[in-house]
């Protein structure tokens, strides 16, 4: 107890990823995923709530990298290319974590309640981009719209980069997404 | 009981929705429904499974309504103009029914398991549109994209639809958020 431990979170983050897709989330306890990390329950509990937590904790550091992005964005940025600047750095904020990313979705498909929370996440997720445009002097119902906009090509790229034998990174197929909704939304 | 009632359950609805404004949905049972409806419990169970339903039974035909607009849609059509065939389509469902929308979207919101529900609606409702969108030959991600455009359209103009003092209809309303997304997202 109160020891420190290199890489804890991660430790249990591994640990936890893989009962999840052995064993299934519903069967996976605590006490499971600790000893698969080689580290205590009470160890558990200093980084996570629960276990539920372990698949959501990256959310709210997600959000914040994306506000940022948006945030600092250039003054002279449209709303578009503020949005463009949040996907970016959500794709620095993923890296090349996309092994991890797959069995998290996989996870999460197969539990509604996960399901449920995972759009609850997409939906506080746009809220607060639409909240950060509005920061930058767009007004409504522009800031929503790019917002939902945003998070529209945020999910259909994720989906893209976790397919079976997807090579691009996520950085590329993002914006490549973006560039597509664009066209497809152009006024002839 | 077998009994022919008019417009039950547009009763029922009214019903229902008065009490939920009134008392709270968790506080409402099917019984103070069907009483304040002056018809019986086992009529409230031919139309609907449950309280929930009440507020949910529309999303279907509505999606059911788009979907056919979507295909429906001239051969010539883009992926965009198709969508908007289908936010089109959801104007004319929606009607001038803004009070029970309005009434609609409090219950909701106050309530997290019918947040949750209405999410998921959305979600069920984008991959509707993207799966119409393949059927007329537009490939992935485009098809997906548009659909998820559409929805975002459509959730943002919702908003607005039903926010204090607006008069515009939905059809109006929504036109014109579509038309903002395009030229936000135009191409400089």
């Amino acid at each position: 107890m109160g020891r420190w431990e290199p890489d804890a979170a991660g430790r249990f983050r591994s640990a936890a990823m893989e009962l999840f897709v052995e064993h299934g989330y519903e069967q996976t306890t605590v006490a499971d995923i600790a000893e698969r990390a080689g580290l205590t329950r009470r160890t558990f509990f200093r980084y996570f709530a629960d276990k539920r937590e372990v698949l959501f904790s990256g959310s709210e550091r997600l959000q914040q990298t994306m506000v940022e992005a948006l945030t600092g964005a250039p003054a002279q940025a449209t709303a578009i290319e503020a949005v463009a600047a949040a996907l970016g750095a959500s794709a620095v904020f993923f890296g090349d974590n996309r092994k991890f990313a797959r069995q998290r979705l996989k996870v999460i498909t197969a539990n509604a309640d996960l399901r449920e929370r995972e759009l609850i996440k997409f939906a506080t997720l746009s809220a607060a981009l639409a909240e950060a445009l509005r920061g930058r002097g767009i007004t409504e119902p522009d800031a929503s719209l790019a917002g939902e906009a945003g998070i529209a090509v945020f999910r259909v790229a994720f989906v893209l980069w976790v397919g079976k034998s997807e090579q691009r990174s996520f950085g590329e197929i993002v914006s490549e997404s973006l560039t597509r909704l664009r066209v497809l939304a152009a006024i002839k």
